[in-house]
């Protein structure tokens, strides 16, 4: 059984009409007659499976027939083109060797499970329709982005996920360690004596790779990251996981205008990208999750990216005829049902420029006007924020000014602030959160449903 | 300063001769008269930097000249080409904007500084010469991975990092906690209260992505992982570090021939694309750091890969003319002077298969033998083990007997096993540590310098 002995779905059939193939998979259901009957057979490799006709000159035409849906099977037999149909070519098969028959105990059956009942089998569920439709997706779209940033000379780049500096605070960090919680060794005055853990001190799993990605990006222009991120947040709603996956790219000699034009080129990309490659998923999704789906993304490939200051959405905003959960303020920030509100009020995607800066970062640029800085948020219809970014304060005395005045700890971060020293420029970047992209993709909408094993409070199963 | 105006130096510059162009980057050096000088800038997105002329009717000559390594500059001038030369063309600058000038204080000068030095300086080392080639080389391999897989049909599966079940047993891994070491709740009877914690549980962080990877297989039949994994060994050699990027494919219908086949085309794939995208690093570290370098990579990609048991490598061994540190034994394992000497004796990379059972794990499918099990590590000239893979046990029954004998507590992996039960079928997959697939292709000796922050005991800064 060497595996180049077998075909996989995903390969080209077009010139194989009339010949003997052998392929393996599993059982989608088998229906038929005591004379023949029909596989629906697939290995995964394509979103649509193959079908399988066999006849009662098989030797084990009865247990090929009493099959359950996720029994594996090799079928050799002669392939025969049907361009009229949507799968454009069935096996006839000469031979069935029933791998493995499942039982009843089989948790998957062909009818509708809810995405609840999925969770619960995260290791089973990448084989009903609704997974392989959304995994190829996320498999599909990583790829593109690699592409997007490779293609246009991008370094990627791998931060640490182990650190004991972090853009975001400590707070909402993991904290690891090799010490037995059964036998903790303390020091003289009573404290967890960390200097004997591996690092010797408190070390943290990251939730960005920014900082580091920033020194990068001063060395060789254009970066990205592409890795796993985690927070300790507490919190059990569709939009938050304990650790999910970012992009983060940092562009040296680039201000806030060219970063926008690198954020709408890159999601144009990808969402075409994965228009082209994923059309079968796409469409099953447009069907079954989220009806409009598909001429969404076609439509975001085309549509104009609204640029437009943060003051001016408040103002929009205090001026529509809602009855806001949350009023809008000047100062204040944007809610789920203002993001909702002013996608709709542009019809397409919308960057919120120069926010004000008391509510964002001390690594964030600030404006000539002194109360704002030049920080973006794309949100886009259907999903909200997208992506977040900035251009960064590329002089030394500013920023630590900034920190003294958050009270950000620059201890950990003096090799941070010392890039502003040595060969500091204009430079920006932004961050964008893999799995809202593959909701915003997909349409699911429960983060939950577009990562393999999700992890949430009180729940790391498998 | 808006980035689509300046050009960076991975573009195409062919058809812009006598054109006025804008560029940006950091100096390398500067040299020259008090008529003219010459500015070796580069801006990272090319190994080569380009030759900047400026001369005295500039109003900031006497400032250009005195310029530190490490300035960042803009430069506005007429591109010339010069074919003739290493990069072909240099700029006769009009004007040259001095964005952030060095001082003394700048680690890096234009001289050689040890690895050991520039190890201390993690945040700056990027802009080195040595890391300069092998972080391009880094990301270029990451890519060719990507590419190799998906243009094959594979699945990108990103497994979880947090997790409760590990195929390499938890002795080995970094705990995580949301707990205050400062303020730890006991249960009444005296332990830590995980009940407590983010996940109400002793969770981790992984160190291999297989037992999800093979969930996936058995749904998809090709995926790979490609993402980071820890190790808390307490380890200080040049080839240890406790963070560590891992690609780890899965394959259904699969033998261990198979998968040797994919594992010896996926290596010639990314050494290839390496050599075709990284000219100019890899003659750099041919000649600086690796001499033969790019000698034995070009003969990779056309040599044929051995395949021989354990035993016979064991024989061969033995017969050896050599005074071994460790004497090679029929049961025992191949050791680092072993794989140097039978790569050698094959004078080619070498595929170790059938190793002894009692030294490996309990997934690893037994041969009819009942001694061997159908595992195989590939060995490459120059750096030893690139690869472990196997075929996994696909019977239920004797993965749990194996489980059993080898004393693996079964109840975290339930699910795991449960795979033998839905549909399982021969399957087969590989491990390859990514760190020291970029040691074997820039040939740097020790894993610190192999990935941009290195994370080994007592080493955690940045």
């Amino acid at each position: 059984m060497k595996k180049t002995d077998i075909k996989v779905l995903h390969e080209s059939f077009s010139t194989l009409g009339d010949k003997t193939i052998t392929v393996a998979g599993w059982v989608r259901s088998v229906r038929g007659n005591k004379n023949f009957g029909f596989i629906d057979l697939n290995d995964g490799t394509s979103f649509n499976g193959v079908q399988v006709i066999f006849n009662n000159n098989l030797s084990n035409f009865n247990e090929i027939s009493k099959l359950n849906a996720g029994s594996s099977l090799m079928v050799t037999g002669v392939l025969v083109l049907t361009p009229q149909n949507k799968q454009p070519f069935e096996i006839q098969a000469t031979e069935v060797t029933i791998i493995n028959a499942t039982t009843d105990e089989y948790p998957l059956q062909k009818k509708h499970h809810s995405v609840e009942f999925l969770r619960e089998i995260a290791y089973l569920r990448p084989r009903s329709n609704l997974f392989r439709a959304v995994f190829r997706v996320r498999s599909i779209a990583a790829y593109a982005i690699h592409k997007y940033f490779q293609d246009n000379g991008y370094m990627y780049v791998h931060t640490p996920l182990i650190t004991t500096t972090d853009c975001e605070g400590s707070d909402q960090m993991f904290k690891i360690t090799t010490l037995n919680f059964g036998d903790l060794p303390y020091t003289k005055d009573g404290n967890v004596d960390l200097s004997r853990d591996l690092f010797g001190k408190q070390s943290y799993i990251t939730g960005s790779g920014q900082l580091h990605g920033e020194a990068f990006a001063l060395a060789y222009s254009k970066i990205y990251t592409f890795g796993p991120t985690f927070r300790t947040e507490n919190s059990n709603t569709k939009t938050h996981a304990n650790e999910f996956w970012m992009i983060e790219p940092e562009i040296a000699f680039c201000d806030l205008d060219g970063l926008m034009d690198i954020e709408e080129e890159m999601l144009k990309f990808v969402v075409k990208y994965v228009l082209d490659n994923c059309s079968s998923e796409i469409e099953f999704l447009d069907k079954f999750v989220s009806n409009g789906l598909k001429e969404k993304l076609v439509k975001l490939v085309t549509s104009n990216f609204t640029r437009i200051d943060h003051a001016e959405v408040i103002k929009i905003l205090k001026k529509a005829d809602v009855e806001w959960e949350f009023e809008p303020t000047d100062g204040g920030d944007i809610a789920k049902e203002h993001e909702k509100y002013i996608t709709e009020y542009f019809g397409g995607p919308v960057f919120i420029k120069n926010w004000p800066k008391d509510i964002k970062a001390y690594y964030m640029k600030v404006n000539a006007d002194g109360k704002t800085v030049a920080a973006v948020d794309l949100e886009v219809p259907g999903a909200g924020e997208l992506m977040g970014g900035s251009q960064r304060e590329e002089d030394y005395d500013k920023i630590l000014e900034r920190c003294n005045q958050m009270g950000v700890d620059t201890s950990a971060i003096d090799w941070y602030l010392n890039l502003r020293k040595f060969g500091t420029c204009v430079h920006s970047g932004f961050g964008m959160g893999f799995e809202r992209l593959v909701m915003y993709l997909t349409g699911v909408d429960n983060i939950r449903d577009s990562i393999p094993f999700p992890r949430t409070p009180k729940n790391c199963q498998y």
